[in-house]
């Protein structure tokens, strides 16, 4: 039985969006998990309420009554608030009595916490957010999302590490291919650091790489004829790429609306809108942790909180902080 | 009488689309205008047979035997092709014969070409291509979208100054907010050179400084309530997301053209298109050097071409370059 924990008091429209994402897990989600929603019970059960349908004997309530705030800062909201969801989420995996933690809050201290609690995995230099995008063909890892603003050549390895082990195990890519992000795709562009990084992924064992691919290849999914499984790149650039294909695609969304309110909801515009919505994948995994944490957008709806469940228990299922683990300890990361 | 010069061999299917795009120019924008088609003879010629209702006497043909290959490397493609039609192009603004010049042709050798033969206005570091994205609101500048994969603060700063002039200029912005990209809006987000370039910019004289801006305040083309005009990021970040968006824009128009090809053909459908034909807005300037650059894309169709010939003129009639060297002679640069 995998237990989820989740952060209840963590989005923008928290608990209640949270409980309606667990309402639909527990419906839709095969069994053989369980909830464990932490934050303030009272409001968590207030929240229950207008949930009949929720199976109680599925979920526990781990009561945490501080809450972080979003323009909290990281490292003094954990300390000063150590009765936090956050904080209580992560210690009860720490503790080995959870598995996976989710988590729509406070970004910044959600990383800090997961680092501190459940600690680097041996051999990682820098943990990454790994974020789906959507593209025109299978989505794509793009990693990192922001968790590192500064990134050397041999962080930038790991990332490719840790990508291709989550590919493997969670996005099901046998044989993930990795592309390095670049201005350009001959190996003499780019700035010294991605120089270097070309160098040494050419030479790492275990990296099946593409070679430096361009900011026009993620969306098309695809990079010099093969599929694009990851992409690494420092959490500066991936940070700004992603809330810029957010927010595109949010002003599309939009124009289309407005020009013909009923054209999206037609059932031929479903391959559109899946490009269009970073609700589908749910959650960004924090990689290379010795646990499974799971960042969601503060906006998250319901259903983005229910698949960042559906991408927890398949990290669970796939025992992917074990296999990062291995990977790691057998030399993946560059020595 | 205003004179462009247009690299007619730059192109992917040069010089058969840029004869397309120079007829649509003379037929479409206010006359006041020449044009100076540079390349091979014999092969404009033969271009032109098919576009009888060009104005003969509003052109000039200027020989260059030679063609620059998108794969050549820049520097040794001007050394070893001194009759180019880039470097002839160029040699005739720099000799004082021609107004503007306009190029779809190989990205690096244009500015490269337009740096030795142009030179930097003095006080310019280093020239930024400025290249314009739609937004839901007006079109935002971005640059610098790949001329420096590594920049300085103090660069930064000088980007800031160059995109400022010319939204002034050019985009008919009175005082244009301009924006640094950065992972978010605290000052002390981010790496050490756009923590160092905030700080520097919120002390610069005649820089409307909005602060941090983040990827998603492009599409939206505000921030903080405002409008936004300029925003400045290194060339590495700027030229991944410009692919990036070209590229998402690309896939989005296939996807609908898949699932219900004649929508993007109706009239309401106007506003969507807007945001995602980056072709409305022709070329990017090279900004920082003594005269008038505009660089196109490869693919670029003639539409594209005619409005590089509009911002062209435009940056001619309004005197952006002699703007621009006001401003770095005035200590706009940091001094």
């Amino acid at each position: 039985m995998i237990r989820v924990a989740l952060d209840a008091m963590g989005g923008d429209n928290a608990p209640q969006v949270e409980i309606e994402g667990v309402a639909q897990a527990l419906r839709e989600l095969p069994a053989g998990f369980r909830m464990q929603l932490v934050g303030r019970t009272a409001d968590i059960e207030a929240a229950l309420r207008s949930h009949a349908d929720v199976d109680r004997k599925r979920l526990d309530i781990v009561e945490a009554p501080d809450v972080v705030g979003m323009g909290d800062k990281p490292l003094a909201a954990i300390r000063g608030k150590p009765k936090s969801s956050i904080v209580v989420g992560l210690t009860l995996q720490k503790k080995g009595e959870s598995d996976a933690f989710i988590s729509a809050g406070n970004t910044g201290a959600v990383m800090a916490a997961s680092t501190l609690l459940l600690r680097l995995t041996p051999g990682v230099q820098r943990p990454a957010i790994g974020t789906m995008f959507p593209t025109a063909q299978q989505p794509v890892l793009v990693l990192d999302a922001g968790a590192n603003v500064d990134c050397d050549a041999r962080e930038l390895v790991g990332f490719a590490h840790l990508g291709s082990v989550y590919a493997r195990d969670v996005m099901g890519r046998p044989q993930p291919n990795v592309g390095l992000l670049n201005i350009g795709e001959e190996e003499e562009k780019g700035n010294a650091v991605v120089k270097e990084a070309y160098q040494l992924l050419r030479r790492s064992a275990g990296i099946h790489f593409l070679g430096n691919v361009e900011g026009r290849d993620i969306p098309a999914g695809e990079a010099r004829g093969q599929p694009l499984d990851v992409v690494v790149c420092d959490g500066f650039v991936g940070n700004v790429v992603l809330k810029f294909y957010e927010s595109a695609a949010r002003v599309f969304v939009a124009l289309m609306n407005r020009a013909s309110p009923d054209i999206l909801q037609r059932p031929e515009m479903a391959g559109v809108l899946k490009v269009l919505d970073y609700a589908t994948y749910g959650g960004a995994p924090l990689l290379g942790v010795q646990g499974v944490s799971i960042i969601c957008h503060g906006s998250s709806p319901a259903r983005a909180i229910k698949n960042a469940i559906r991408v927890a228990l398949k990290a669970v299922e796939s025992h992917v902080t074990q296999d990062i683990g291995a990977e790691f300890a057998q030399g993946g990361a560059v020595a």
